[in-house]
């Protein structure tokens, strides 16, 4: 998170962990073996805790916003990990770990495609706006996932002051999409702290 | 854009542009100095753009959505530029080239600034929901910005096609704030193809 993929050594990586290149190259073939387990496992978090809401109990509205809730506190808390799941990679010379990067996107796409569920159905019930769901993904994810650019914990910044940023973004990104923030069907989103009108 | 600042090095710009590193270095002192050349050019365009409709006529919202639908034309237009002025810089190592990054970060600064006093001025006329205005601008901003981690022209993709994408973004952004989109307050944000309610 601190200099980026390119800028990173595994000299620097060994260094911090009070580690050595040669136990590093025991466990992952290459940085980029190594980065694509931080993706992999950073998707899979997210993917454990958002999919049993996506397919729990509630109207799309709810679920949504639990999605949104429970995606954005992860991102804030699990910052350095998540940074780099939901950035993903830019075009870096890959070699063998191609494959490995192919198996990361589709892990994102099934991610996304949790939410593009959710949207579809709070379409077809009228409470959000008509976009193609995929579509709607993207400025839904950005109200939340901008954060990554932009947030860093303040020194004195406790997990209360964090889980009001994840509220605060979460009913922003909510509101985006629903066509009503004051019909009833928004008042569904009552786990969000704010008021969604 | 394509590999990221850390792994471009001044021989491939060189390669690119058809010329040499010793021209390069005719004209910046080092890859960093080129770099925030960049970026200042491209919030001199955002700041240029943007700042005459903040301060135009118009009530708040008219304006902030005038603002919004600019910000992510030139975003979607300019992307290999702008990317790299909304995204910023990761800590690369800077030496000199710091007193410049500075003032990079004090133009960002001023640029959302702008949307920061015209979303209070909405707040206070009741049309916004009421967060502080700088946060408020950070869903605000990621509704569009998360465009530079997402998007990319497609071959065949015409310049309305992309306006159109603009539009919906901006539109998405706005309604994230509105206190109520099918209020008379919100149809000033008439210059929105997207019905904001």
């Amino acid at each position: 998170m601190e200099f980026g993929y390119a800028a990173t050594s595994l000299d620097a990586v060994a260094e911090r962990l009070g580690s050595t290149k040669g136990r590093i190259y025991h466990h992952y073939r290459s940085k980029a073996d190594l980065y694509f387990d931080v993706q992999a496992t950073a998707m899979s978090r997210l993917q454990q805790e958002v999919e049993p809401i996506a397919r729990g109990p509630g109207t799309p509205v709810e679920r949504l916003a639990a999605m949104a809730l429970r995606h954005t506190q992860i991102l804030l808390t699990e910052l350095p990990m998540q940074k780099v799941a939901v950035q993903g990679l830019e075009r870096h010379p890959l070699g063998a770990a191609v494959r490995r990067l192919r198996s990361v996107i589709r892990m994102r796409d099934d991610y996304e495609a949790l939410f593009a569920e959710v949207i579809d159905q709070g379409i077809r019930a009228g409470a959000l706006i008509d976009l193609p769901p995929q579509l709607a993904t993207k400025p839904f994810f950005g109200a939340m996932n901008w954060a990554t650019v932009w947030y860093s914990q303040r020194r004195l910044q406790g997990a209360e002051a964090i889980n009001d940023i994840a509220h605060m973004l979460a009913a922003c990104a909510m509101r985006g999409l629903l066509k009503d923030p004051n019909h009833g069907s928004a008042r569904q989103a009552a786990v969000l702290r704010h008021d969604l009108g």
